[in-house]
Order: structure tokens, then sequence, then C-alpha cells
């Protein structure tokens, strides 16, 4: 059946389905609602033309700048520089942070040729000098993750930032919540007890 | 993101996707190319229109006939009758039948109110009856799911061609290819046993 599989082999190229998995969301989509397999076609469609990258932070927006840039009851103090929008929103998410962002597009990596021009660093520069005229940024958290690459691009802009006016942190890694000491590394381990703190 | 959630909040429908692997296919159309997108979401729009269900078997079909039902190099004398459309599609995959199919739309559950009139068993009847003119039909296997409601159905369908000259057969049930005796469940062993071939 052609169309069957035409399909089929479109959804293969999405992240976690197979092609078992594609066929069973194929045969669904033939029991279901036409006006479900509608929808769904018109979201698909849509959602490259509706969601843009906001001009100020570089995270995922439907306008000219995203929500959090535009809410004037953020505070306009602190940063949290991250690798890709959807950090942005995973971070949201927990509810935790109340500051702004900043969206590298990426992570130095020699071995794949990405050199700080290819990343949004430029712009994090920019964005942290124009703001000391007016509601200086005083903190720069660097959220990229405690990988190779992302320890190696915090470390690069903490470098950079060494002469300005703003404290440079780094999110904690140790053991996750609910972890146990069984299963966690050696790495993540040896980074617990360093970043051990007082009860 | 309000594109982003009702998009993710359709994906949930889709069998075997959570929000988390919603989200991760949101993420992914958002990086593809736009071409990639626009081609998903004609697909998924078509699909309904492209496929509809054969006039003779109730399978899958582009045509008013499908593929099988057209094929004349196909046995004749032999029908497989099974639960759903895409029953079909896997027995054609294992390449090992070469004869017609009847999709039943369903399998008998008086618990749920679905009688002997919501599928398509009269239908199945008359095409046997029919073919006893010309090309009669010899065998009837029935390959419904060895579960409570596919024996049921199976059994019923039996008892109605009782009169017919048609031999009537059901799929082997056992242990499969490659699986392990100390994981058969006991139902499965003891049908195994029952079914035991002369080697």
């Amino acid at each position: 059946m052609k169309a069957i599989e035409d399909l089929v082999s479109l959804l293969t190229h999405l992240p976690g389905l197979g092609r078992k998995s594609a066929l069973r969301i194929a045969y669904a989509l033939l029991k279901s609602d036409i006006a479900f397999s509608e929808a769904l076609a018109e979201h698909i469609r849509t959602l490259r033309s509706t969601i843009h990258f906001c001009a100020e932070c570089g995270s995922y927006s439907e306008a000219e700048l995203c929500q959090v840039c535009s809410d004037s009851s953020r505070d306009r103090h602190i940063i949290c520089v991250v690798e890709q929008p959807q950090d942005v929103i995973t971070i949201e998410a927990s509810k935790e942070y109340r500051g702004l962002y900043h969206v590298l597009g990426g992570l130095l990596s020699p071995l794949e040729g990405v050199g700080p021009d290819r990343l949004s660093i430029a712009k994090l520069l920019q964005r942290i000098r124009i703001s000391l005229n007016s509601e200086p940024i005083q903190e720069v958290i660097l959220a990229t993750n405690p990988t190779i690459e992302g320890d190696t691009t915090a470390l690069y802009l903490k470098k950079l930032l060494e002469k300005d006016p703003v404290r440079v942190t780094r999110l904690a890694t140790g053991i996750p919540v609910g972890g146990d000491l069984e299963y966690a590394d050696r790495l993540t381990l040896a980074r617990s007890f360093r970043g051990r703190s007082i009860l």
C-alpha cells in the first residue's frame, strides 16, 4: 500500500519512531476521525511558520520577542545561558528560575568544526555590555549540559567574561534526586563530593 | 508556546507517544527541513482519502478492489479470515500465503456488545457460496488472534460453515520461534503439547 509505506518512511525519520511504531501510528490514523488527521496535518504544516526565534535571546517565540524577554516582571539582572531553545522550555517548566535566557544555538566542538563564531556568543556579550547602561546584568548562569562539550563551552565563556563586572556561575552537578549512589557513575560521584554542601 | 503545546497534545493521542516523545518529535520538526514537515503534513492529510476498504475482502486498498483481490495469480480456492485490515499487511509481509483474504472488521465480544451482525460475516458466507459456481473456495483459514475473543469468533464461524463443502482450519498456536520454554505461559505450553507434530 504505497500511501501507508510513504507515510511510514517519513515517520521513521522522527526521533524515537522505528518501523513498527510508525506502522502503529499509520494504522491509528486510518482508524481515527478524519477531523483528527486534518488537525494534526495542519498543526505540523504551520508549526514552522508560527514558531520563530526570539530576536533578543534566540529561544522559540511566536512573536518578535519571546514571552520571557517581553515579560516586565522577570528579573533582568540575571541571565541563564543554554545550548538550545528547548532547554528554555525545560527550565521554565521547573518554575525555579525568574531571570532572562540566552540561547547559544549549539556547543563548541572542535572535532565537528563548531567554533565560537558559529554560536550566538557575540550577541551574548553585547547584551551584557548594553545592559550596564540601564539594568545591569549581575550574574550569568552557564546552564550547558555537564558533558565535555558543555563544560568546554562554559569554560570558554567564563574566560571571555573575566573582565566584565558579572558573577559567572554553573548549575550544580551531582546525584539526581531519587537516584542511587550504587548507580551513579564515577565522574558524577566525584563531582558530587567536590560540590558537597553543609547540612 | 501554544503552537508546540497544541501539536504535542494531538501527538499524545497516537499510540506509543507520551508527552516526552511527543515533545521530542515537535522539536525535531522545528529543526527539520520545511520540506519535510510539509511532506509529512500532506501525507497525513491525504492518507484517509487515498486508502479505502476493498469492496470484496474489506482490507485496505487504493482502488475499488485491493491488490490481492485483483491479482489473478492468487489461489482463489483458499481464503484467510482475519480481524483487521492490518492483519492482511502483516500476513502479506511473511510471503507465506498466496490465497485470498476476508476482513471481519472486529471480533465477537458479548461484553462489549459486538454481535455477529456487527462483523462482515454475511459477506463471507456469500463469497464462499458464490464461489461454488465458478472457482470453489475449498479451505477457510481462521486467522483471528489466539485470544478469548479470537477463539470464540473462530468457533462461531466453524459452526456456521458446518454444512458448507469447505475445510475450516485454524493457525497453529505454540511457542514462538526463538522463544524459550521457560518464558512460555501455561496456556501456550498446553496448546503446543496438544498441537505437537511428528519430527
